[in-house]
């Protein structure tokens, strides 16, 4: 078989153009109404995508003026659209920075539980003052220290998925003996940012973890994904520049001795759809004459880190910006804004523009057959393994993709055409369940860590 | 219409009697099948219960060998149970020593919205150093600190619940504003225990926030109900206990500034029913066959804080214990055990025999009229605002009490029979739904803080 494409609907209330609620299609409620969010995770199922996923941050963005605000809680959501959806894989956001790890474990074993198998999470580390103020503290921690802190997350946490070995319950009701407590292996963790010294209280889980996914693309970002993640969303606006990204983010897991199979690319992409080429232009815009900008100005003053007030509309960027490693906020989505404006020497209004869409994500404006092209090119040409899709419009986005992008990827050979037996997540991504770190005998599959 | 009783199921994986997995119609994986709990909501929903309970603590506790352990996280599993129901209040137990207000004020929002304003936070301060071990401390904090610092907890928690007037959502489309930033509330909180700045990241909910609920029935945990339950679960022996304690709680409440009708008490009861007295006192012989008393004797013996070994099955209780102030624990469990085995002369083994079924909690065998008398007597008699039922076996024993009390407490007039039009858990319960503490208008409704 040829080798497959991995699909993530990456799913954002009303759409990812920041636009999108101001179309008479959308519903400005859309992000607290469940019912949107089960349509939209059974598109996807219609679409055999691996998985859907939920961005997230423990904060209210500036003003709720420019576009609907909050967000129902990740993982309440996904565990919500697990009994919504059969086959698909349930990825939520959820932040090192600003949980504990006996709490973030047993939510996600939960939600694994309770989905046979389908829970992800997107590990971040949660840039910005606004959340870390909500958290008790003056001002966000240091890029370094959120990093070692994640790192430190994942080995208590992988340690608590691992507490109860597979064969612990024995349900022995005549000898009146339930579990077998040598199989029970508390962490005793004494750390820099963590002690946590009793196992989990859910058992071993059908995935035995969720799958780990990272987003960062920072320096420290892609040495904890070579580390620690099985699959990585990734903003990239060049095939070229997919490339390097891919080709160094392989290598890296090959020199932290994991097979570098096991770590799936997944760009993203923002595709506008139209029948004609001139027709997706057209719809894109739609979407931009929407765009209010005086608020794009001052969020792109917030992420160039600018006072108020520095930018204008309707001149270039400005060319003093500090180099990303001045900064201690989103470090990559920082050098990839500045990096388009240069390349492309950009006004503000046309940056913002641009950025509407997909934050920095790729915006692609074509037929089904350009947009399909566009994926076989970066899936065949070592510059992915798959795609977070991000539509710009929900859910019309999502139903344009699924009924005339993915007929085009299926016949070409590149996607399930559907989904045979119910499988975990992990098993969907081509990846092994991994061992317990506690067994000593020979396990049946390999450990991944 | 008579005064309405309010009925709570305890839901407990394979019942509340310690040996209830033992019995052949058992599930010994009950604890990780969501189908499991679907059953039992369902029946509870048939029996129109004002509510579904499910208890919790971030800790495995010390033996897995003695019964099912570990659980899936009850916020967790409600909102999957939402999306199985239409009607039934979902409490979940959630500590306010081992959480952070913003992140569980979001979960309990999500869970109020995905469920249609069904939501319900029993608040605990979780006792132990075993909980304690696994968030960073080295033992438990002091039962006075626990609760200030829960009660700095709420005051934060309900200013994130009120940090949404409303009516923030403009969704002014032509005009490309969709929300009213003036409608936004930040806390900005600096407190003793918590410094939250921003506002929540979730709308206002259906009730505004969750039903507020509590379970401690020591001086702190009463004087911390009077301030902020609206609903409160205790464990009661006798009648005269519990009127004893249902009038010192009204009254408190009175005393705090509040409306005693605005908080509802809920005594537990394990129902073992028969068809005879006979049947039902065999039943009960049945479960505590199965008990494995040195299980019970290890658990008595942390209870009552005594040394390993220091307890023999078949002598009675020391006489020299600590009073209930020297007692970091669950203080009013504690005193309630030791008055049980005090006032009734119980040796060791029998002292287990009747706390296997409820932990503390009134066990009543009898016939299903029996069951309903004894209900009716305490509703009426100042004892009782309606029951925390907890059935001894999961699921015969919920089915059984629906089944067979349920119809006898409809005939009396007690309870109702069927639903009508949707409501929030909080007009079940015959409250008003809380006005927004930062909308300086006349509200519809009065505040209850």
């Amino acid at each position: 078989m040829t080798r497959q494409l991995h699909l993530n609907a990456f799913l954002m209330t009303t759409g990812h153009h920041e636009a999108s609620w101001r179309l008479p299609e959308s519903d400005p409620y859309a992000h607290v109404r469940l019912e949107h969010y089960v349509r939209l995770a059974r598109a996807a199922e219609r679409g055999t995508f691996d998985s859907l996923f939920l961005a997230d941050g423990p904060q209210l963005w500036n003003s709720v003026a420019q576009r609907p605000a909050g967000a129902l809680e990740p993982l309440t959501l996904l565990t919500a659209l697990a009994t919504a959806t059969e086959h698909i894989g349930l990825i939520a956001t959820a932040s090192t920075s600003y949980n504990s790890p006996y709490n973030l474990a047993r939510k996600f074993a939960s939600l694994d539980i309770i989905s046979g198998g389908r829970a992800g999470w997107n590990i971040v580390t949660t840039a910005g003052a606004e959340a870390a103020r909500n958290f008790g503290l003056d001002a966000e921690p240091a890029h370094a220290e959120r990093y070692a802190r994640a790192a430190e997350f994942l080995d208590v946490a992988l340690k608590l998925w691992d507490s109860w070995e597979d064969d612990t319950i024995l349900a022995d009701k005549a000898a009146g003996v339930w579990g077998d407590d040598a199989k029970i292996h508390p962490p005793g963790h004494r750390g820099t940012y963590f002690s946590v010294e009793g196992a989990l209280n859910v058992p071993r889980t059908p995935q035995g973890y969720p799958l780990l996914v990272q987003a960062g693309s920072s320096e420290d970002g892609k040495a904890f994904a070579a580390r620690y993640a099985e699959a990585v969303f990734t903003a990239q606006q060049t095939l070229a520049d997919a490339q390097a990204f891919y080709a160094d983010l392989k290598s890296r897991t090959a020199q932290a001795g994991r097979d570098p199979e096991h770590i799936k690319v997944l760009p993203g992409i923002v595709p506008v759809l139209g029948s004609t080429e001139a027709e997706a232009r057209a719809n894109e815009q739609v979407l931009e004459d929407h765009i209010v900008h005086e608020h794009g100005v001052a969020h792109l003053e917030r992420l160039l880190q600018l006072p108020t007030g520095t930018l204008e509309l309707d001149a270039q960027v400005p060319a003093d910006l500090p180099s990303e490693d001045a900064v201690e906020g989103a470090k990559s989505r920082y050098t990839l804004v500045v990096g388009l404006a240069r390349r492309e020497r950009l006004t503000v209004r046309q940056l913002i523009g641009r950025l509407g869409g997909g934050r920095g994500h790729l915006t692609f404006a074509g037929t089904p057959e350009q947009v399909a092209d566009a994926i076989e090119t970066w899936f065949t040409q070592g510059a992915a393994d798959g795609f977070n899709i991000m539509p710009p419009v929900l859910p019309s986005g999502l139903d344009a993709f699924v009924d005339h992008v993915v007929p085009l990827l299926r016949a070409r050979g590149l996607l399930r055409t559907e989904y045979g037996p119910r499988q975990t997540l992990r098993e969907r991504y081509g990846l092994p369940r991994p061992a317990n770190q506690y067994v000593r005998t020979p396990a049946p599959a390999p450990a991944l860590v």
